[in-house]
């Protein structure tokens, strides 16, 4: 992922309604009138934050009969993630709660060597 | 961290030049004037790329003699990862290679369970 590309994904996060919509798309496809739906909010105004969210990558869009569907794309998600681990020693120094982090990745609660010492080397 | 927080947080990490000044602070904390140094920018031009970093919670600024440093606050990295890991079996759909980001934050590559198949249910 390129860096201005991080930006745009980073970007298209930085909107409650875009990621409500991102969660929206967890349970399957959707209309533009069904992604609109739960919200006061027209639907080119919805578009409009499905056209950020579709040039950030983070979702694909289809026709089926007369009708776009957004579909979720978790990949730029996926590279946003691992961007972040290179901070992981820093909040590890402060907290002891990466348990929870593993545990909520891996769907078990057992773990290595995660706490470390600060240092002046870095990833 | 409540919603708009997280909006903020995003926002500010939808900069290169913000994601690089974190990126400094890793290797210590640091003055405006060490901060510039680097990029072809003013230190007023940084000074407004710090008070973003600061109102998301990604820097804290203290006092030493006439200079102001700034110093990573890593917990909100945190806090975005963790919500980032709802998305992770959407990623896993497509790809295998948890393996790398896992490994990325335990320091090892033993793992679990980690590819699922798709499912209606979400976190």
């Amino acid at each position: 992922m390129v860096a201005d590309q991080l930006s745009l994904v980073f970007g298209a996060l930085a909107d409650p309604t875009r990621r409500a919509i991102l969660h929206r798309l967890t349970e399957g496809d959707a209309t533009v009138a069904e992604l609109a739906a739960p919200f006061a909010m027209s639907q080119p105004a919805i578009s409009r934050h499905l056209k950020v969210l579709e040039t950030a990558g983070l979702i694909s869009r289809t026709r089926r009969a007369t009708a776009r569907l957004s579909h979720l794309e978790a990949e730029p998600l996926r590279e946003v993630t691992t961007w972040l681990t290179r901070y992981q020693r820093f909040w590890d120094e402060s907290h002891e709660r990466l348990d929870t982090l593993l545990a909520a990745l891996q769907g078990n609660d057992d773990r290595g060597d995660a706490v470390q010492a600060q240092g002046d080397d870095h990833a």
